[in-house]
């Protein structure tokens, strides 16, 4: 009788260039892998844990280390093994993630399709994803802005002292749609009014957390009164959370980090949908192995901000390619990504 | 490049007992019956339209007959082609089941696995399911009572005169559990409070829709103060209204020609489970067909009833069986039934 194995690792990823957003700045970010096995099938997953969310790997280790898949006689039943995941612990968002999206990777290879074909979805319906350029230095935005040539979108990080500054250099680049994320980085509705009705003239498509998350009463003003969409990024983390926010914002950004993996991901896009509310799937900064999991949403989002692997030194996942602004599946089972330059023999099964 | 072809027939299918609930009383139930072809592989639905939910054999082939399906290149793109039938008109859920119920058979056969393994869940792990008897004549009653042998659970339509009798001549007749179904039919909270005391002692373990659908201020006091679940029937339909009835039920009875079909019972089976309700998976008075694609979900939920192609004289498909209380698929893919006495050569494809 095969076993559901678990392995786990954990990195600090380098990153690219230095990341800056309105919690703070980073070079690098931890990140977990995990490996689930039955027979001769493996699934993998991933856990991104950037600081300010409460999780590291000394947490999804602990997370890991304390799960028990002896019970576990057929990994195909998804709702069970799960169900138990996720009423295992509180909180643990992104080590229950990491789980999820290898159990879906294991499920999809043992059914010899991939993950997407699970949920009747079609990535060519895909929208083409957003770059995101962090708070810079001005003088160090022009280096940055060859790297959104390949992509549709630009996405911007606001909240810092000269927000209107980088849209002006961006807007003297290129003439390409933006978008913008305040990270809850405006205080006032009214300033947050103005800057959205400036940020409208320069061609900027929708606005994400222009508020703190708590301003409620403010974001429902702000929504009623905004000439561009806003959308719910640190407002929204789990699927029961929509009911609450549709009166708030235009939409939401659904991220398998914050919503614990591909399944609730799912099910917080079509709620999204049904309440009438704009659906984005975004990402933190990890491997092609998350960004893999969400790109099987894709074709369910009005905008896509799948660049998390751009912004890796060295992405230790592959499988992944890109083309007219869309990031691409390969035609491989499961999550269609393996690992490049990561070694499992030295860690222990559970 | 092939197609995607649907065709439709209608039928009045006799029942085995005249059925009788506060609605009404009936001896036969129009059902039609679609079939969707991609290549040289058929799916199967199905549409149960009891008289009082507003759909008819009418209606529903005239919602089939404006369905344009030319621009389908992809079958296995589920979310496009059941949102282009979502969007295509309103109401008709019961059609639209039939249709979701067929692409899901044909989908799942194309990639060679039963529906629930695209859901990740297990029927074994589904409860017993319940057997209805409706409103009797006193002398009736009797008469009925074998039929409930194989089940573990009994369920009663009250509403009608004599509610305690019924009661006591199945408690007569067994110590089985029993749950009871008011389709609406009790008018004052205190009287509908005092009859689930009552109806606890006898061993019920749940009252569905006891009072009606608009009453609700009075159902959020009788389920604070019941000392047994409230389930919603006719108070919930479709995925959005779990959100309003979370505070004045229990549970949810989810129905697949109430919602649509198999995707949104699912979506709906899974929020309602997020929000802390209770999931019954119950169905209309349907063939073998419709049954095995709400037995898809059966795992999800906490009662099954899914007991209506017992109550047809003639059940024109086949593939399930039925072990100790709970119906069984087959080993087939898709839905796991086929037609037995059904002839479609008849019948134009659209």
């Amino acid at each position: 009788m095969a076993e559901l194995k678990l392995r786990f690792q954990s990195h600090n990823l380098p990153l690219a260039h230095t990341f800056t957003i309105a919690h703070g700045s980073r070079t690098q970010t931890p990140i977990s892998f995990v490996q689930l096995q039955w027979g001769t099938d493996v699934g993998y997953g991933e856990a991104a844990m950037p600081p300010y969310l409460g999780e590291s790997a000394q947490t999804a280790e602990s997370f890991y280390s304390s799960l028990d898949f002896s019970w576990v006689t057929e990994p195909s039943d998804l709702e069970r093994v799960l169900s138990y995941v996720q009423s295992h612990s509180l909180g643990n968002s992104s080590a229950k993630a990491a789980i999820d999206i290898a159990l879906h990777d294991l499920h999809a290879k043992r059914l010899g399709i991939p993950v997407y074909q699970l949920f009747g979805l079609n990535p060519a319906e895909a929208p083409q994803s957003s770059y995101t350029i962090g708070i810079q230095p001005l003088d160090k935005v022009h280096t940055l802005l060859p790297n959104t040539d390949p992509f549709g979108l630009i996405k911007v990080k606001l909240g810092g002292d000269h927000d209107r500054q980088m849209i002006d250099l961006i807007r003297d680049y290129t003439d390409k749609p933006i978008s913008v994320d305040v990270n809850q980085g405006w205080m006032k509705k009214e300033r947050a009014l103005e800057e959205i009705y400036w940020l409208k003239e320069r061609g900027v498509v929708y606005v994400e957390q222009p508020m703190p998350k708590e301003s409620i009463m403010d974001m429902e003003w702000l929504s009623q009164h905004s000439p561009l969409p806003t959308i719910a990024d640190e407002a929204a983390q789990r699927l029961t959370d929509l009911f609450e926010l549709k009166n708030c914002y235009h939409g939401v950004n659904i991220k398998l980090m914050k919503c614990s993996g591909i399944r609730e991901g799912y099910l917080m896009a079509k709620l999204a949908k049904s309440l009438g509310l704009k659906v984005m799937i975004g990402c933190m900064t990890e491997s092609s192995c998350g960004i893999a999991a969400a790109a099987q949403l894709a074709s369910l989002a009005d905008w896509v901000d799948l660049d998390g692997h751009f912004l890796l030194a060295n992405d230790p996942f592959e499988g992944l390619s890109f083309n007219e602004g869309v990031v691409q599946l390969s035609q491989l089972n499961g999550l269609g990504v393996f690992p490049k330059h990561l070694t499992w023999d030295d860690q222990q099964w559970q």
